[in-house]
């Protein structure tokens, strides 16, 4: 046990990020002769978040770093070894135990960028190469996409409410733990937040990063006024002066008495920042204080638990606010804190190295029901680049040459594909036998590409309240081989 | 920018953990000679989590760590230096990152131990020191605590529920990245879970680590019963069976055919999960199969996005459950994923060095407007150590002879204390001078406060549905002195 929990916490090794299952189950496997028997897992939500349209793919760099250094460090096999049966023995023996020692990562990874926007059933990560390790990585691969591809997804919507005004992400207090707050801050930025607060994300990831003053800062001066004063004295071409402390529009006034100071001196005031009360109201009220004080550049900044259909809300009612900070429900997802992807084993090597057998996992419910087969997600778009329609399909399979989509939820919902669309294949070769063979984008490449990507959906697909479904379809051929297979597995019980 | 984004994440230094503003702030008190001014801040919610009556300290242990190891490194600096202002000039000038560099923490904390049962209002942690240094710790500290105590309050829910049964935690993979889901495990187990499937957690932690096999697994085989087989043979004394890859009813009877086989060779299955369909049935039909097979010690697992609610409903619907494993639910705290706490300046020394000014925050709601003073909360208690009331009163102030809890939202309800009334004073002396002067516990003697705090409080309190207010009361000369300041800093208006 360790009483310092955050000391070293990353370092050096992250190989015990997982549920215990996924280390039985390798041990099963090696006990089994079956651990480098190749099989192909793919990982995907089931439904966009927040009751959307679309999600916007994130976490993908920190898989790639995680699956480069995932080795078992000596601690790790020491712990491991430590672990034992109701009966008293070790849970592991010895030779495990030195399998997992001299285990490389050897699979083969396909992914979609991040900042891709991407649909329900859609592979966000399809994971090739030996059972055993294709296994092992599922718990830290979800643990790091789910996350990030929510809080991106809610970034963007947070994006599209605020049309081209400012966005600030400074959730960091309310974040779930140390990285609940700064791969939130980095999937915020990618999804189309212009900064942050958080200082580590700004260090660490080249996000730049923003922020003023807090309330305690006007209650350690005499009045608020002299701590307006103070502040712009230190930051006198970067000052946003929170206005709420005691009375937000006496705060204003304030304000405009230190701003003309400074216009005195030869600076401007940067903007105020409303944190409490009727936003609407306050925002309308400061605005005309501050135009007829003649500064009517400065900026009005507003927080208190915004998201993106106060904002709206907030812009219908002729608010006048700039600068949105939005913390809380940006940075844990509020309305749904959790994306529920998965990842499921969708294909293994026949024993006789023949071919493939494809898998299924049932559910009662068939959107639940998995996708056999080794798949790829190809986006048919418009001459503009203008999505269309997905199709998943098997790349093990030969194509029929006429391609049509179907509704995996609904078998006679069908389009047919023209043959000269134009498409493009959105999972892409990230690493080849373990060994990486992609360069990955930069956080600001990934963000534009969100950016653009999302702009690049129909509006009827980005809206907030019941959204357009986006269509995704089975190739034809895919299928009918999942509805065979369904029949096949499926206990048929007496009416 | 780093391009690898978890390596080595959290070392050597956590003191980029913050929000800008308090850097802003920092430089602002450094320039006005203000950095060693004395001043006390709280850190407190105002209610508890998921309208409940109470919640479970959590998360100084965490806290502990961060300020041990507070010191700028130069790369943090290094980074501070590089930031620019709007008009291109350097952020900081190099003389304040040298002060940085040379700082060290000097504070008095005090905090309530973890696994304690607290309320609204009430300081969990008393941080007083110098106001740049004191005024620095707020992110972080709110970061750490507020995401812990609102797992470990999850976790207590949860544990109500379940009663003596087994509450296994694995929601690692829908947890909000890494930590995310490593503190929750940890603040989980606090709280009152038994077990978790994160083997991190259970290496740094020392936490019971469980878990058996996926749907994968089964997947993997040629059928069913063979998976089982298989697996038996890997951990024949610790096999739970997930049973409803295809079909939850036929998967049972392959498990109690393949927990024969077991049987012949001397060992016993431990036990059965189910993770969907409708527990209630299948738990009841499963334990009828299992129980006419002779097979009563078979334990049932269930899963499936179970909260402290549904879990009461499957008990009263006579649902045949004995271990509940609980992941997404506990581990993001669903349905309230931020628990709102907050960092209030309280006190500030005097220039002079002639005592305190107490300082307040206002809003227009009351419940909103922060408490003055130095506080310390005394709980009263029975004979027999149940709770009665909590009084937050200021040390630096005498305390009247005759002592009167006055509500903080209501203050014509009141309640006079019994002069010989037994109480224990919540907050302990955990920094002086930046030095620990406390043992922190260990994490089971945490655990096991929590338990007992929280059996310890009246079931009304307890309960999900509306439960009991818990009495926190201001003693009387505080809350007098409280509505004195209110009224003095607030404007009056026409009406």
């Amino acid at each position: 046990m360790n009483s310092a929990p955050l000391s070293g916490l990353y370092a050096p090794s992250l190989s015990l990020l997982t549920d215990l299952y996924q280390v039985t189950m390798a041990y099963g496997y090696w006990q089994q002769g079956l651990q480098d028997r190749e099989a192909v897992f793919h990982l995907y939500f089931r439904r966009a978040p927040f009751e959307g349209g679309y999600a916007v793919a994130a976490g993908l760099a920190y898989a790639v770093d995680y699956l480069q250094n995932l080795k078992f460090s000596e601690d790790d096999l020491t712990y491991l070894g430590s672990l034992k049966s109701s009966a008293g023995g070790a849970m592991f023996p010895p030779e495990f135990l030195q399998y997992l020692r001299e285990l490389k990562f050897t699979c083969d990874v396909d992914a979609i960028a991040e900042g891709t926007v991407v649909f329900g059933n859609e592979p966000l990560i399809r994971v090739q190469g030996p059972l055993l390790q294709a296994q092992l990585v599922e718990t830290a691969l979800l643990t790091l996409v789910n996350f990030q591809t929510l809080i991106a997804t809610k970034a963007a919507r947070i994006r599209e409410a605020a049309g081209s005004d400012t966005v600030l992400e400074f959730g960091l207090r309310r974040a779930q733990g140390v990285d609940g707050g700064l791969s939130a801050s980095r999937a915020a930025y990618l999804g189309g937040a212009d900064a942050t607060s958080n200082v580590l994300a700004g260090q660490r990831f080249g996000i730049p990063v923003k922020g003023t003053h807090a309330h305690s800062w006007v209650m350690a001066f005499e009045d608020e006024a002299t701590a307006f004063t103070a502040y712009a004295k230190a930051f006198p071409d970067d000052s946003v002066f929170l206005v709420d402390t005691y009375d937000t529009l006496e705060g204003v006034r304030h304000a405009i008495k230190v701003a003309r100071e400074m216009r005195a001196n030869g600076h401007e005031l940067g903007g105020i920042r409303l944190d409490s009360g009727d936003l609407a109201y306050l925002s309308r009220e400061a605005r005309a204080l501050l135009n007829e004080a003649g500064f009517n550049n400065v900026r009005i900044v507003a927080s208190n638990d915004l998201e993106e259909n106060l904002i709206t809300s907030l812009k219908q009612q002729g608010a006048k606010i700039d600068t949105w900070g939005i913390g809380t429900q940006l940075v844990t997802a509020y309305d749904q804190p959790a994306l529920g992807g998965v990842y499921k084993l969708a294909a293994l090597r026949k024993p006789d190295d023949s071919g493939w057998d494809f898998t299924i996992k049932l559910s009662e419910q068939l959107a639940k029901t998995s996708i056999p087969g080794i798949l790829q997600v190809r986006r048919y778009e418009t001459d503009k680049g203008q999505p269309r329609a997905d199709m998943l399909y098997n790349v093990a399979e030969p194509l029929p040459e006429q391609l049509t989509l179907v509704d995996p939820l609904d078998a006679t919902r069908r389009r047919a594909v023209r043959l000269d669309a134009p498409y493009r294949e959105l999972l892409e070769p990230i690493f080849r036998r373990g060994e990486l063979v992609h360069t990955l984008p930069t956080l600001q490449e990934s963000r534009a590409r969100a950016h653009r990507e999302v702009l690049s959906l129909d509006p009827s697909i980005r809206r907030f309240l019941n959204p357009h479904t986006y269509p995704v379809g089975l190739e034809e051929s895919l299928n009918t081989f999942r509805t065979k297979l369904i029949l096949e597995k499926r206990t048929v019980r007496p009416a």
